[in-house]
């Protein structure tokens, strides 16, 4: 009865709800019992992500950073998720560019949609990360934005991936979760930062990341907003309005979030400049590379890939010293149903 | 001790972290003992705000709106702080016009510099919001990030009004501070949406407003990023990329929140369009106008003014039972300094 009592004038007077020091320290030693990275294999990644962690946390230590700073962006394809053979919402975009192409006689002679209707996804791929924005941008507008979100929520329920056999929402890569929740369980404010169209990922990753749909950034095709009769919509247009790769990814952070990062986590040289520009934060930051190498659970590519190249990144990392994960031995498991 | 012990395991263990619908109850009950609003006059507008966020926090509601859709939007000019006689950002790119004019012959024959050289603000104020946006992205291009934030932070520790004789950031409207906290109390995340700059806003409000950069939404102009030999640097430049007003305002909600709002404030037309889209979601949802109606505290303006225009809002305000705040009557004080 008197702890009741205690508990009521606690959640009463709001104390618990308050971060403070102690408070972190208490969640800090919960969390180290219960291994935060599991799926991860003990060694040099797995120790320099929670050595930071820690550092970073410690409120006494001179690299504290407090709670409204500590802002981490993930890019998404072939980092949160796998991206081959094509980008994920390439296959969203195909199953559009077949339904639309009676009224579009054009596209049979013209990249990237000549590509689609004949299958052949290496043309597919030579297109480029522009070229798929190209084939995304085309095929998702004329609707509105409500329309798309139940076009997109649709697909992920029933679609297919072409080789693995799950629905793409499986092929998440479970370590990545896990590191999410850890750097959330620690105060960071998780941001997706994708070359990928944002409302695309807005339709459905939240309940999978966990990550609200105000910390989705991405690729953009341009809106109008009609306000028909009191029943209003924003119209998707078929222009694109801005890309969020490479150059694109820090000044869009910097315009949405107007904060710059302490940490990044990306897998191919589109990341880059937000890598860059995290590293040059003048609190400690933590530049995160994921290395493919992982040809059977997954796919093993980098410097001559189509699709998620990494090879100036790989250098950089090198040279600065940044944290590369090798995903074939740094992952227990790469997806959750294989555990 | 007994108690210090529950304490502990508490924090521990995290309970009173979690929101809950008790807790919430706790919290309402705290704040309707101490008066949320002490600002704001009894009256049908502080009754309105509160028996709406009474229904929307009662977990048993048919009403009830989920913490994570709790997303309120506030225009910032004429809405949170004055703007009379001329936008605040405006006396910030008069200096630098002034200081920037030998470089610039032309501006002598050119509108709005023209106006701003002849220290003329009735020819400034008729070019618009536009030909405000025009100057601003002008005199506000040409450094980095960083620079163009110390040099507001500057003048806003010094710069003095030029009728009411405080510095600007002494010209925030009590009241609205007060909603903004009492929102944010019952778990709102409170935004700013405002035609004025992004940047220039991010620079000084986010302690003034309890609001975090990434909260805050803007006009921009165009940004360019630069490596920098390993000191990045984000360059501004002298395009305009977004203005944030009229249907601007719904269309950026849509990309940079991705949630329509539930609750929607704001003083002139170039916020009608933001109060229709909230009014138009399936929760429901809060559209509050301010009034400028006390010619003797603050200013009195609306259908005629050439700043901060309030006419049709005012009519559809009126049509659909918008709450339209009467400033003369509803406020006990305007800015904080009067008390």
């Amino acid at each position: 009865m008197k702890n009741a009592y205690v508990i009521l004038i606690l959640l009463f007077i709001g104390i618990g709800c308050e971060k403070t020091a102690d408070n972190e320290k208490a969640n800090k030693v919960d969390t180290e019992i219960q291994d935060p990275l599991p799926s991860w294999n003990e060694g040099q990644t797995k120790s320099a992500i929670i050595a930071y962690v820690a550092s970073i946390t410690t409120a006494d230590s001179p690299d504290y950073i407090p709670i409204k700073d500590r802002i981490a962006t993930f890019d998404n394809d072939g980092n949160l998720w796998s991206e081959q053979p094509a980008y994920f919402q390439l296959f969203f975009a195909i199953d559009r560019v077949k339904a639309m192409a009676a009224d579009h006689p054009e596209w049979k002679n013209e990249q990237p949609f000549k590509a689609v209707l004949e299958n052949d996804m290496e043309a597919l791929a030579k297109q480029g990360e522009h070229g798929l924005l190209q084939l995304v941008m085309a095929t998702h507008a004329g609707n509105t934005a409500e329309e798309f979100r139940t076009d997109v929520q649709e697909w992920i329920k029933t679609a297919v991936h072409p080789t693995k056999n799950v629905t793409y929402d499986k092929l998440v890569y479970q370590p990545m979760l896990e590191l999410l929740e850890y750097l959330r369980t620690n105060d960071f404010k998780t941001y997706v930062v994708s070359g990928g169209g944002v409302d695309f990922m807005r339709a459905f990753v939240t309940e999978i990341y966990g990550i609200p749909e105000e910390q989705i950034i991405g690729s953009r095709i341009k809106t109008g907003f009609d306000y028909n009769e009191g029943s209003p919509v924003i119209k998707r247009l078929p222009e694109i309005e801005f890309i969020d790769d490479k150059d694109g990814k820090p000044l869009n952070i910097q315009k949405i979030i107007g904060k710059k990062p302490v940490f990044a986590s990306g897998n191919s040289d589109g990341d880059l400049q937000m890598m860059q520009w995290t590293a040059s934060n003048t609190y400690p930051s933590f530049m995160l590379y994921l290395h493919h190498t992982d040809a059977e659970r997954e796919w093993a590519y980098d410097r001559d890939s189509h699709i998620g190249k990494l090879d100036k990144g790989l250098d950089q990392a090198t040279k600065d010293g940044w944290t590369v994960i090798n995903m074939k031995t740094d992952w227990k498991v790469v997806y959750s149903f294989e555990e």
